[in-house]
């Protein structure tokens, strides 16, 4: 059971894809995943080329098991990244924030898998032609970075899905076996979680930023930046100071130096959860418990064939 | 199959519930859904006292089945429109944007069911404590009305069935069998949907407003009036107004001129889809063909047994 394109293709147990998170998807939390029969992902994003190349052989030095590598593709040494993903053995690369067609062609010669995240069914399909693999349909719940056009998970699946021919990957809202299960009623042939393990023992966050992801609530978290380029975060005094300096009609220059990349490092790696972005999806108020990665994974796939509750 | 807690205490045949959808819920469409199996509902918020009574009366002559009224609280004469429906022989009210305490008794010791639409987990919670028979869980995909906390259904479902213990209804993002699977996996006990029904023979809204309904996109509707009470509607020449307006610091009053209920109307009642709003969900783009009530119904219980793609 829950063999289905996503996990021949990859080559994984469970089509369970550990969703790229700058600062946190280190090797610890990508083998991990990769163990437990997932694909783990290590976020090249917050990566130097020789911080990546490190990362990868600490992964393979804890797995044998395929893995993938998040690059985002407005990186200008994008391709370095890329072609140290193809030399340390990579099975996929989940490419995102760009246009596929630059190098799709290039990591698939090399044999390698590759995943795009996309918004809205326009950019899937522009996915689709470039020859991506894999769509991650991502919705509007997932934090981080997310599109523009701010289409839920329930509503963008089923769209995506009728409007490409490979499969379909679904992100944001997605913690539990209830979620898995959504997702497959939808239409997709897998998940992405991001949240859901930051919360977990293997996570290399700050314990600051792991204990406010269980504080927070269904209505803890905000969109920030809606302009520049959206980001989830939890509601938070910075979050407040961003949206306040947007309100008052901040300038871009402003407006960087309250959400530049150094903020999600101060909250993900120093734990200042107040002056820091923590990144954190709208189903986070779902997770009350650090758990293993294993656990989690099982639970998943234990449960959810008992979700369905027809006749309860 | 397919009975539920929600069904059991409606007395309907299947858990799908038609959304109260302004000068569109008329007799005709609330008749035909409750003769399919669903809850028929009539939207008491744009009728008056007199017309919610011939209205009520037009159900009747078409059907023998259960039917509701959707009464949203913050209507003066509130409580005029629930002695109608509490006489008229309605089976359930529909509360919303209001306080539940005010009304829940009243009209449950008149022996009908009560379900509260709620956004977030906080406003279920209250709505359960009033003595709410049912929550109508509704995430930002919606059409129409919408929370201020922008929670995707696809993370509210799961958080609200995690708090209260009445039945959970989930709207937001439902149009087919699809949703309708995945709103039973993330623990609900039906649906209710609206702008799939918009696009019915039976509906009473204008050609235009139906044929914009079926060419809309996936990122074709938008959330105006963020402050003063969200609206999820069609990007048309009036959204962008409105956006505009608030973008500019326009004053209540200003805004008001341009969100006021008679834009609705506009729409729905004269057409005219420039100067009118036109709600619409995210789902929408999922719409594209005109059908009977009937037809919507038995397509998604069919259907939604085969949803599961594993190992597709």
């Amino acid at each position: 059971m829950f063999k289905t394109e996503v996990t021949r293709r990859l080559n994984i147990e469970y089509p369970i894809i550990l969703g790229g998170m700058v600062w946190i998807c280190m090797h610890e939390l990508c083998a991990a995943v990769s163990e437990a029969g997932g694909l783990g992902v290590l976020a090249g994003g917050s990566m130097t080329a020789d911080e990546l190349k490190g990362e990868i052989e600490s992964v393979r030095e804890k797995t044998k098991k395929p893995f993938g590598i998040n690059i985002p593709l407005l990186r200008p040494d994008a391709e370095d990244l890329i072609d140290i993903s193809i030399e340390g053995g990579a099975a996929a690369v989940i490419t995102s924030a760009g246009n596929p067609k630059r190098f799709t062609k290039k990591i698939k010669d090399a044999g390698l898998v590759v995943l795009h995240v996309s918004p809205n069914v326009t950019l899937a399909k522009k996915a689709e032609d470039a020859g991506v693999d894999i769509i991650v349909a991502e919705g509007f719940e997932a934090g981080g970075h997310n599109g523009f056009d701010e289409i839920g998970t329930m509503a963008l699946i089923p769209q995506v899905v009728d409007n490409v021919s490979i499969p379909v990957v679904a992100a944001g809202g997605i913690a539990d076996s209830r979620g898995f299960a959504a997702a497959f009623a939808l239409g997709a042939g897998g998940v992405q979680m991001g949240t859901r393990f930051v919360a977990t023992h293997e996570a290399r966050a700050h314990k600051n930023f792991k204990d406010a992801i269980l504080g927070v609530t269904d209505t803890g978290t905000i969109v920030t930046a809606r302009t520049l380029g959206p980001t989830r975060c939890i509601k938070n005094p910075l979050a407040e100071k961003i949206l306040a300096a947007e309100k008052g009609g901040a300038g871009v220059e402003e407006l960087y130096e309250l959400i530049g990349e150094g903020r999600s490092r101060k909250a993900a790696v120093d734990g200042d959860i107040v002056e820091g972005t923590v990144y954190c999806g709208q189903i986070g108020g779902l997770i009350s418990e650090l758990k293993s990665v294993k656990t989690v994974i099982d639970d998943i796939i234990k449960n959810s064939r008992k979700t369905f509750n027809l006749d309860p």
